[in-house]
């Protein structure tokens, strides 16, 4: 295929006669899809069904310590759930709080208390002038939203194949007083899907930060995610990492079972070294007396263990694959060589992340929904939604069914050349 | 029965070597009883197991609406379950949003909100050289802890048989902009089982406060925790009253069915006005994606209705009143005519609020806590854990069995008369 960028006006004309027409097939065709949020599918929903009889009338509802999960206590999380997410986020037990049923939430909840009462006895973040968070961008729209909620400055870092630019974090981080925190997809990221370097995780154990309360935010969401069974991303793990570097503070993981389970009636972890544990529940003990321990006893029950997880995964892979494939093998076959746009294939994760020319992404995006296939905001990969180049789209290929997939990226790719002609046409 | 202030020291060291021999004979019992904290019996819990079966497997998990709650969304709770709250506050649908498994969480993040970005629009607190709550003592302990997280400064104000002094109330909240809260628990209060009068309520609707940020924390964890079928509180719809008063945005009521179906794995709720339910929303959409809606719906399908719901704590009811009347029979019989101590008795509601002779509730719940009796540790009830009276124990009966109900009693009473005679002999 020749390149848009080295054809004549009269072939750029020719080109967009031809995808004009076909505009007009699609939108004659009144499509209605969805490729907005990284929601679930229907038959990865149904994968889960069976664990709502794990527990029924007859249940014993003792934890295996023999608390009785129908009442209060057990702040931290029930002993089984404790030991099932801590082996999904490669930490020790004692390392882990189980919660309730969004790490979203815990993101949240552990910035506001650092706003309000600091990190470990730290000033309050609402007592300093300016707070500043690192932004790994392309990143994960409602990480920067709740940064942005509460007047945290961001600045965008640019996010390679193998993570973060490093050199650009440990300016920051180590000179920067203000810089308390970066946002991070450590594992097949949200929405590149690529994972970090052994180097690269290393870097980050190994900061020295300015701020005595800076934390990484290490959002391990798609930890056990993948979408292949011979081709998996492993990436090292921090806190050991962290330990090993003399920071063991410094960094929070996160993690949830709602692109496991349920999403929305999941449950969902946070991890850190001991002292952070013990004064998040210091702090924790007054929001809340536990979190939903049945449901804490239903996933434990239904996974048994890391095993359980990981073979409940292969299952959720072989759903997504074809889902993937639908996208990537249509961005191959029409794109390859027109050099309008550049995408990752991710080996898991949820996203599929693609970069046009610049100055093109929100236009596509229109041109997708006016065909009815609605897709993420343009720029809400980017803090206060702002996209720079405007050239990044996150493609949510997980909720349609394969062949509505196969048409949505049908539709995808012909926004993609028509808004890219245009381009060149106008220029 | 001889009151122990007319007694004579003789008369009073009679009565001490009777109790004492009283006393060895219980410490030989080696108990181990439980009254600190309002834990619903085993027994209680049993009534809700059959809502374990309703979801399963085989269930249609959509709501009447049709959507999937097994999927991200409904940000402010499946429609069938803001039905069920709302009819359970007396409230209308719109008007709630139903969240996790914790109303105290729910307050929680209020106050945090209003710290962090203030009341609708308002100033944020933490930008306030000072912010003040009122808490009608005794009260509950959960709530004063969270007012003390966040540094608000708390005024005592006294809780009579009808509710809160509402001279002192109106007076600081009419005149003090400083005063941006009062916690209440309107109904069956904990922990004097008390409920407010007409005029109380309507006292409240038309307070005029000085700062318009100031709010009512309607806390009615009880409003259908009858004990009894013919004698029930009601309490006047504060909502409508403060509408009718002109102050539509003026309070936030939380329920929750911790007390009805399982504590920690139950579902809770905020109502308020339109305006403050969608300011509420837009700022929760930061923090979560959505609640437990699978949760949601076990419960709105288990319940049907608020006459399913009615139905339900008739049987909790049955449960509760032998173990509240193991006490209440117990105080009557022991202590009547001794003039030691006062109680009311509570007509719903999880607990017996006692005051002893002042400077006696501390030694009282240490002496219980020797006998292998915990209760909720004296001064709980006050902010700062601090009594200045000494005198306010709370007794929560609903944990243990009735007969190991009549046992702590039993404990109770003589380690009051004890404290109480030694108290008059040191005099």
């Amino acid at each position: 295929m020749k390149a848009y960028k080295d054809m004549s006006r009269d072939e750029l004309l020719t080109v967009k006669a031809a995808l004009e027409k076909e505009y007009k097939t699609l939108e004659a065709k009144g499509l209605e899809l969805n490729m907005a949020r990284g929601k679930p599918g229907f038959s990865q929903l149904a994968l889960s069904m069976p664990m709502l009889d794990v527990i029924n009338s007859d249940s014993d509802m003792r934890t295996v310590l023999g608390n009785d999960t129908r009442n209060y206590g057990d702040l931290d999380g029930i002993g089984e759930s404790r030991r099932l997410m801590a082996d999904m986020m490669s930490v020790e037990k004692d390392n882990v709080i189980v919660c309730g049923n969004s790490s979203l939430n815990i993101m949240y909840d552990t910035i506001a208390r650092s706003v309000t009462h600091g990190v470990k006895g730290g000033t309050p973040w609402s007592k300093l002038d300016k707070v500043t968070f690192l932004c790994p961008v392309p990143g994960y729209d409602r990480h920067f939203k709740i940064t942005e909620f509460f007047g945290i400055e961001m600045i965008n870092i640019p996010l390679y194949d193998d993570g973060p630019d490093m050199d650009m974090v440990e300016k920051y981080v180590n000179s920067d007083a203000s810089v308390k925190g970066i946002w991070c997809v450590p594992k097949y990221s949200n929405p590149t899907g690529i994972s970090y370097s052994d180097d690269v995780v290393r870097r980050f154990a190994n900061l020295k930060p300015a701020a005595e309360d800076f934390r990484i935010y290490w959002d391990n969401a798609y930890c056990i995610h993948h979408l292949y069974e011979d081709t998996q991303d492993e990436i090292l793990n921090i806190l050991d990492e962290c330990k090993k570097a003399g920071n063991p503070d410094m960094v929070y993981i996160f993690s949830s079972t709602s692109k496991i389970s349920f999403p929305g009636s999941g449950i969902s972890a946070i991890a850190a070294s001991l002292e952070n544990i013990e004064y998040i529940k210091s702090q924790m003990s007054i929001q809340t007396i536990g979190h939903d321990k049945i449901n804490q006893l239903r996933h434990s029950r239904f996974f048994k263990n890391i095993d359980g997880l990981k073979a409940h995964m292969k299952k959720h892979a072989e759903l997504l694959r074809p889902k993937f494939e639908a996208v990537l093998n249509t961005l191959e076959n029409e794109l390859e060589g027109l050099e309008i746009g550049n995408w990752i294939k991710p080996r898991g994760g949820y996203f599929i992340s693609f970069n046009s020319l610049p100055g093109c992404a929100k236009k596509i995006v229109q041109m997708c929904k006016d065909l009815g296939v609605i897709l993420t905001g343009a720029g809400a990969t980017f803090p206060y939604g702002k996209d720079p180049e405007d050239s990044n789209i996150r493609i949510a290929p997980t909720f349609p069914t394969p062949e509505e997939m196969e048409t949505a990226a049908t539709v995808f790719v012909l926004c993609v050349k028509l808004v890219s002609v245009e381009k060149y046409l106008s220029e």
